[in-house]
């Protein structure tokens, strides 16, 4: 799983990122990969995965976000897509603690005190498991009606060191998983 | 995904649990399940499923652990045992964080001050995912060389609450995993 | 399988019921489902999945027909799908035989004395199984040349109860087959 | 799907005909088959497939039976062997019915007036899938308890023709499914 | 697999054939399906295959070339896919060799005496493995800066002996991987 | 693709490498890989693979043979293992090519003037594809009644070398079909 950290620019998550291939084809990287970037978040509500958002008609919006995208070539299943997302959302809130932050981790949101930090979508496409983590720098340009809250709040004041140690931490996560799945013998 | 704990006997773990349909045979429960039991702790060498350990020589043993095993009909393959299984074991450590007990993990083990605490594999039968997780109730009878701690070190005296606690959390996470990856559509 | 019977109104089917993920949108049931519901079917040609039909520019049409919409999330397999398809098709002939109406499997179709009672179809999104099953209230709006009969013709006048009985009758034919899955060793 | 009846001799049924690749060992069959036999039916405890019969220490046994073992290399996947089992059991009803006999289906099983005509088990081995269906020419040496029937009660005399009629059956049901699984475009 | 030689009229190659069922939709073949047809090239940029071809904007076009759309239904994968396209192109590299003709084979493309003589993509559709491999006929209408070869400069005159030899070879190279795949028992 | 070429010491060939995580266990080597190692070869009959073989109870066996062991995980299917097999067959022939040695390639097995070259194997396990050539160093110790030919005769002196240089030429073919996989999008 190759990382890459956009620092040079933000990118805006729009939700199309969420299509096989993106990484191959916006940043040349071929197989695995997870991409951290920053920068707004507004799924037009075509792009929306997650059908119980589009039955209830939420939005899905931040003004600046730390923001995910891996692809994962193995096995297009939703079981795992999902598998992967919430150790995923895990391993982040293990890292939130290395900053002294107590998170509290419900499925794949991270909250804060009960508010919130997080989103993210798990789903396949034809060929790939594809999923997207967000996580508010600044809890500003949140949906109505939702608590939110975000890293600077949190005391996080240097962004792309934490989307390093981060990336660096999820990326590690995968290659741990992969790897212990090489080793085991099959059982009767 | 049925969950089972057994309260009325201590069963050994010897490794053979690891086989399919284990649960079926011993408990009659068709389909996903996660029993949950109490017993010491010695796999015989041909029951042993990480070929690390096989290679290295290592025993694993313990007096007293509390014991998972779970078995997943979606689809065998290496890669979702390895992510159910992690994810498992960071929802452990959510819940012993929720008894006051401050964990790191690594991969699928469960350190206390740099002690161990835990054991785990997870792999594929043909038909199924097989995962074990065992937890020391008291640090007796580990191999030689390895710093462990047990629950009532860490002052859980109350094992069979423990159990259910646990047991419970862990299905639930299952079933909010499955239950997400039924409500997204794919995307291109 | 989660059954659902529409009674309180008619809906139509134009072939849109089979993508991924309507019974969700449209009833809210996560996983598998099966929708039972009633009224005229006119498919739209770039809705048809038979390619066949769509080959020959055959119409699929009738004037009131009981649907069966069945999504299954297992495996998405075009084996699996056209293999369920017949088996539902089979055990619909066998309720029928509790009427006292004897039939005719040809594969997909229901014949009663050479007349055609049934139309079907079944193929996969990327992520679950579809299938649809429609079946005549009366033999009226029917394509030029197709010789039809209808349930009301065979002496069926309680339309939804026979959509109650068909429905559980389905339903419970699939978890048997769910179940008996789950309770058999591999073979060497 | 190949079809092979054997009609020179008989050939004991002991359950280790669900073996993979059985009909290429013994018949030089390559891929998808089906080989009819006629002979008597005693199951080793160690080559059960049923972990209820196992565990319930039922015997299958049969002193004279007409025997199909099909084997699928399409996938190797328990909830398809269980569905193609259930649709061979009801064509075999079907093919029954030409006869005039009238049989009531319950899963795999076949009763006719409440007695019992038949047993069966699918499931997969790493590369197949594997069914037997065995129906009693007589009923005798069944297991105590059990009330069964065999074809001649049931008039049936021409054996060799029923073997050959009803495996030609299976495997044109078997044509259908596969061949319909081909001619569908996939839903979105 | 079906082999269809279309002589009796040319065929525009612009990229639509990769989709599936094409051959079923357009030669009414069902299932495993080798096309071989001659005609333009000219692939339309919304239906090439090869994102490095649309990232680079490169153009895929030629005046006259042979044409194989394979179409495989056993498992819609793409390493198989790339696998299966590897080895047909290898075989071609034989059967020129028939013809007296050395080639170098890069990957998915033949070279002659360094100069290109084919052009090639597999991928996967949600049930289907789908293949393209061109063949120039003549080196005209290819992209400025590539060196190109065809077959009419290195001997092959009659065209469509050479469809026919070819077609044959490749259908009969994958009779014998599927073939050899049946045979063998599954290792420990 | 790990590539190991084991230089300092013979392994004689029996049969049992073909096993799953042979590498892993012997060299320590996680996921996909390929030993290069040179020996004897004397197949026991219990560890055949190739039904054919025992069925026509044919001998497998040679004096002296570089042998090319390759296991992957990517997906334990049949048909890929067999496609893998030819692919990288006709690749030996292509380095033997750049020996000047012309070669006839018959499915998996390597001619030379008539003269069998090679041997090989390809299936599953549970988890993993395996797959075994083997090249004749010398024609000696060769079942009756096989004209068999090898390297020495065919000028080819430097065994570590030709050893060397095919294990890369591999590696590199199985790079190069991953790498299409991934960069190519999936079809209608």
């Amino acid at each position: 799983m190759e990382l890459v950290i956009v620092r040079d620019r933000r990118i805006k998550y729009d939700g199309s990122a969420i299509k096989s291939h993106w990484a191959y084809r916006n940043f040349g990287i071929l197989g695995d990969s997870l991409v951290v970037f920053r920068g707004p978040c507004h799924v037009r509500e075509d792009e929306m995965i997650d059908l119980e958002d589009v039955i209830e008609r939420r939005e899905i919006k931040s003004d600046d976000m730390v923001h995910y995208i891996a692809e994962i070539f193995d096995l297009p299943n939703v079981l795992l897509a999902s598998t992967i997302q919430k150790l995923f959302v895990a391993k982040l809130c293990e890292v939130l603690k290395g900053y002294g932050i107590e998170t509290e981790r419900k499925g794949d949101d991270i909250y804060v005190n009960g508010k919130k930090l997080s989103i993210s979508i798990a789903t396949v496409s034809p060929v790939s498991i594809k999923l997207h983590i967000g996580i508010n720098v600044e809890a500003k340009g949140i949906p109505e009606g939702v608590e939110a809250i975000g890293l600077k709040e949190l005391g996080i004041e240097d962004i792309e060191d934490f989307m390093e140690r981060t990336g660096r931490a999820l990326v590690d996560e995968f290659l741990k998983i992969k790897k212990d799945s090489l080793k085991v013998r099959w059982a009767q």
